[in-house]
C-alpha cells in the first residue's frame, strides 16, 4: 500500500475530493494515511477526521527556522511511513531539506497550463485574475511533481477548460476546480499508486492503462 | 463585403483552408481578395491561382529598407482596399508602420497556448520541440490579433490539443494544425467580417452566435 500524506492549510476541497476517490476504490493501491495542516482551525482537519484519518498541524511559525520547520515535517512523515506527499492547496514554504528528502514523491496542483501563469506570486485567485487581465480564452489545471523551482517540476497531467464571456476571477478559479483540479489530482495520485508515473528529466512517461 | 488579404511564405496549408472554407460558404461576408507573398517560389500562390485570387509577390530583400519594405506593402493593401490581413504562416518580419497602419486588422495563428512557448524565436517546429522539452501534456494553439509585441496582442481564440506519449516535434506540429490551427483561424476570420470581435484593451469580446 502506498501511504498519502496530504498537506493542507485551508479548506480542504481537494482533500474531500481525494478522500471520496478513495472511498470509492479509485485510488487502488494507495490509502490516505495523515493529514498534515499548516493551521490549527483548517476546517480541513474537521474532513480528515470525519474520514477517520490520522491529522497532525505544523505550523512555521513554532520553529526557529525554516530549516527546524523542515526537519521536523520529514521527521513526522518519515515516523508514519509516507510514501507520497499531496500538497492540496498548501499555502506554507517548503525548504529544500523537505524537497530533497522527497524528491520525486511530492505531488502539487497548480490552477493554470503552467509554463502559463506561474512562478513565484501566482497562488490562488491571482492566478485567475492574471489569465483574465491577459485575455485567454483557455486556461485549465496542471498536477506536477514538486522540485526546487517553484512550479517547475515534472508535469503529470494537465486539463484546458474553458474561459467565458463575463468570467470573474472567482467564477472562473471555481470552473477550474471542478472541471479539472478535482479530477487530475485523484487520478494523478491512482497513476502514482499504480506504479505508472516515471520521471525523466523534466518529463513523465506515463504507462498506458490496462483494462 | 470584407477584403481578405492572407500573406504566406511557404506552402500555404493555412491559405488552403481558408480558401476551402470560403469555397464552402462558411465564412459569410468575407471574401479571400488578395494573397502576398514573401517568396516568388511560394506554393501558396499556386493555390491562390487555383482559387482565382490575385497575387502579389512582396520580398523584403528588394528594398533598400524595413521602412521601404513596409511603406510598399501598406500602400498595396490600400490599393486593394483590404480590410483585414491574416499572416497564415508569414515568416517575414513586419514594421511598426505595417502594424500600426493595420491596427485591429492584422490576425496571426501561433502554435501554442499563448502566454505558453510565445515571444521572439518562438516559430515553427521550435514552439514544439520546446513544449515537449518542457513535458507538457496539453499544448494548442491561439489566433490573435497583432500589434507591436510579438504574440503579445488581443487572443481571439484558442483550443487545446494533447500531446501523446512518444510524440516528436513533426508529429506533434501536424496534430497542431489539424485539431486546432485549421479550426480556429477560418472560424476567427468569420467572426471578423460578421463584426463581432471588439478589442477592449489587451481582450477580445466576442458576440453570441445567433442561430
Amino acid at each position: 500500500m502506498v501511504r498519502i500524506a496530504v498537506l493542507v492549510s485551508g479548506g480542504g476541497t481537494n482533500l474531500q475530493m481525494i478522500l471520496d476517490k478513495a472511498a470509492a476504490g479509485k485510488i487502488p493501491g494507495g490509502e490516505v494515511a495523515l493529514v498534515v495542516s499548516s493551521r490549527k482551525t483548517a476546517y480541513a482537519l474537521e474532513r480528515a477526521k470525519a474520514a477517520g484519518v490520522e491529522t497532525a498541524v505544523l505550523r512555521r511559525k513554532d520553529f526557529a527556522s525554516l530549516e527546524a520547520f523542515d526537519d521536523a515535517m520529514v521527521a513526522l512523515l518519515r515516523e508514519k511511513r509516507i510514501d507520497l506527499v499531496v500538497l492540496g492547496g498548501y499555502l506554507t514554504i517548503m525548504g529544500e531539506g523537505f524537497i530533497r528528502a522527497f524528491a520525486g514523491r511530492i505531488m502539487n496542483v497548480h490552477p493554470a497550463l503552467i509554463p502559463s501563469f506561474c512562478g513565484k506570486g501566482y497562488y490562488g485567485l491571482r492566478v485567475h485574475e492574471e489569465a483574465l487581465a491577459r485575455g485567454v480564452k483557455v486556461t485549465g489545471a496542471t498536477v506536477h511533481f514538486v522540485n526546487e523551482i517553484t512550479d517547475g517540476g515534472p508535469i503529470i497531467a494537465q486539463k484546458a477548460v474553458a474561459v467565458m464571456e463575463g468570467d470573474t476571477p472567482e467564477i472562473l478559479q471555481r470552473r477550474v476546480m471542478e472541471e479539472a483540479e478535482w479530477i487530475l489530482l485523484p487520478w494523478a495520485i491512482a497513476q502514482f499508486c499504480q506504479g505508472r508515473l516515471h520521471i525523466e528529466g523534466n518529463r513523465v512517461r506515463i504507462d498506458a492503462e490496462k483494462e
